[in-house]
């Protein structure tokens, strides 16, 4: 996609405060690019709460062919107090993630400088988890019988297959080569024995291709301890969807909060657009009050960067990031706005940056 | 039970530091009653990794049965590296949990004064996890097809029934008026669907039964932010039997590490023995070198203790642990049985407690 000129990008506001924070990260994306001459054409989609109330409508077929015609998405967050929990999660989020196969749920950590950790000695915290993105408990398989009565029995079914299992960890394996050579698988194959073993044996497998790189094994309950007691430890993370989406919100909080959280859902094939959203929700406590931070939407579209091929533009958004983050201190207070454009100030390579 | 003269505990010390760990426990269970005139009587059970190896027996019916007969079980710790994952733990102590039907895993965190936590600022960390212990993801409902194929298919199926849920629900319901009245549900019924809307419509009908105690819900990712961010927030929490996993050994890490944590799996029917155990694993690399704090164990016999009818006894007990782990900076480095010394003879009410 880098010989284009410019990128066909779906934006996906959402609820909440995805209306404050995707403006921002769309100004920052088009900075960035300005140098390149690549110029982003956006289609912005009503999708979220304010379209379910209105029609009842969570994602419609016209809609996943509108969207697939977009080289990525940008997508801020769903949610409402208001909607019974699960409709716009599986019938919108989850549905948009398995529809168009974004097998990688890619989810950086990093404790930038001049970020506060709830740790007391952190240490430097510097690791990816790649999430699967497409199985596991999360694939909607499961069912309740004689609901509401005494004798209810509710299941969920988590699915795995060799095929999902290894397409992911390559990926893991690949971005582990690209970094400091280190991936460790997370699970609880003690008691999840079938899908547990089913990882464990890819994850060997896999690993002998790729010898430079050291590989260990956690399980989950024990992976949540080292977060805390030395995250560190970590390069690569490699674990199923629903493990993957704990220790990814755990990783936000010790490295400055889900404020700073990004994520790609990537299909590494191109098959189908991937998408970048931040970590967290709506908020809609804050909402409209220019009280959210930008900051995890801007490092969403620096992953977009890296995936849509323009690695120096990606580079520029972190620098601006990085610069940013380490003057919060002196700069106080800001609106949702202010951040955006001192990031856009950042990654143009002016000075411009206000004082607080 | 507090009507006889004498406890019948089977023992299992399991592996690794469950030889050092235990010895200690039963030497604080002792001098705890001693007072009482309560006598404790013990069936020494060989299970574990060496039975294992050398039988190729986990836990047979004939040891369940036998176990049938005590009031209470005693249990070190299970595992060694040799021995392929799943085996013992789905094998004993799975089937442990599973065949006395102990459907709650309590689950005490509490940041003792002069424990040091990971965390800067942790406040004042006091709550119970109250784990539901016999359903769930842990059921051992699943399987692979097509194993080792490329077309493998592997699935856990997590069951949850109405009666299960409610009868742990209730438990922590109790738990709560007997604390500060505050209940917090955790799950992911924003995903899985089936079992989390279980879970929370039995919370909201025996909530509807305690007005007095205020119930709230966290998604478990949400939980383990919370847990690094505002740890005080909690009093109980109630939540499934892999999250529970997941949350308590967080919840150790937190709060000076599972070197400390405790866990009851009990049946408050009676109707089978309950069993205690430290969070803690067998810790292979330092067993055998007096280097395992028992404390985890002795606060296990606390449980013990009180899900017993003794609870000024227990109280004895966490007394003295609250007292040796205030004075740890300036005692230095003990080995094992020098902790166990010290906490018997803070149970015994004596002074002499060794100088590092
Ligand atoms: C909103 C929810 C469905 C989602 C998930 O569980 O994946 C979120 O927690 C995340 O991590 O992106
Ligand atoms: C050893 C394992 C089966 C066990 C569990 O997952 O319950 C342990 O982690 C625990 O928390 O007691």
């Amino acid at each position: 996609m880098s010989s284009t000129k410019s990128i066909r990008l779906a934006v996906i506001e959402g609820d909440g405060i995805g209306h404050e924070v995707v403006p921002e990260g769309l100004k920052v994306l088009r900075a960035a690019l300005a140098p390149e001459g690549v110029e982003v054409e956006t289609t912005d989609f009503d999708l979220g709460a304010g379209r379910w109330r209105r029609t009842g409508e969570t994602l419609t077929d016209e809609d996943m062919e509108q969207l697939a015609g977009h080289d990525a998405i940008l997508l801020g967050a769903v949610g409402d107090p208001d909607i019974p929990s699960g409709i716009l999660e599986r019938g919108m989020l989850l549905k948009l993630r398995f529809g168009f196969d974004h097998f990688v749920n890619l989810r950086p950590t990093r404790l930038a400088p001049g970020v506060t950790s709830p740790l007391a000695d952190p240490g430097d915290v510097d690791f990816v988890v790649v999430r699967e993105g497409t199985e596991g408990p999360y694939v909607g398989n499961g069912g309740t019988m004689r609901e509401g009565t005494d004798l209810e029995v509710a299941t969920e079914v988590s699915l795995n297959t060799a095929v999902g299992v290894e397409r992911v960890v390559r990926f893991a394996f690949d971005q582990a080569e690209a970094r400091r050579s280190k991936l460790t698988l997370v699970h609880k194959h003690n008691v999840l024995v079938n899908a547990g073993h089913l990882w464990r044996r890819i994850v060997e497998k896999v690993g002998a291709e790729h010898p430079d790189v050291a590989v260990d094994y956690l399980h989950v309950d024990a992976a949540t301890i080292f977060l805390v007691t030395d995250p560190a430890r970590f390069d690569v993370i490699v674990t199923d969807n629903l493990f993957g989406d704990i220790l990814t919100d755990l990783a936000g909080a010790i490295s400055g909060g889900i404020g700073l959280a990004a994520s790609g859902n990537i299909n590494p094939t191109g098959a189908f657009p991937s998408m970048f959203e931040p970590v967290h929700g709506s908020a809609p406590d804050i909402a409209g009050q220019q009280k959210a931070d930008p900051t995890a939407t801007v490092l969403s579209v620096a992953l977009l960067l890296e995936q849509q091929g323009f690695a120096d533009a990606a580079a520029r958004v972190r620098a601006a990031v990085d610069e940013d983050l380490s003057r919060r201190a002196e700069l106080g207070a800001r609106t949702t706005t202010q951040i955006g454009d001192a990031l856009v100030a950042g990654v143009s390579g002016a000075a411009a940056v206000r004082e607080g």
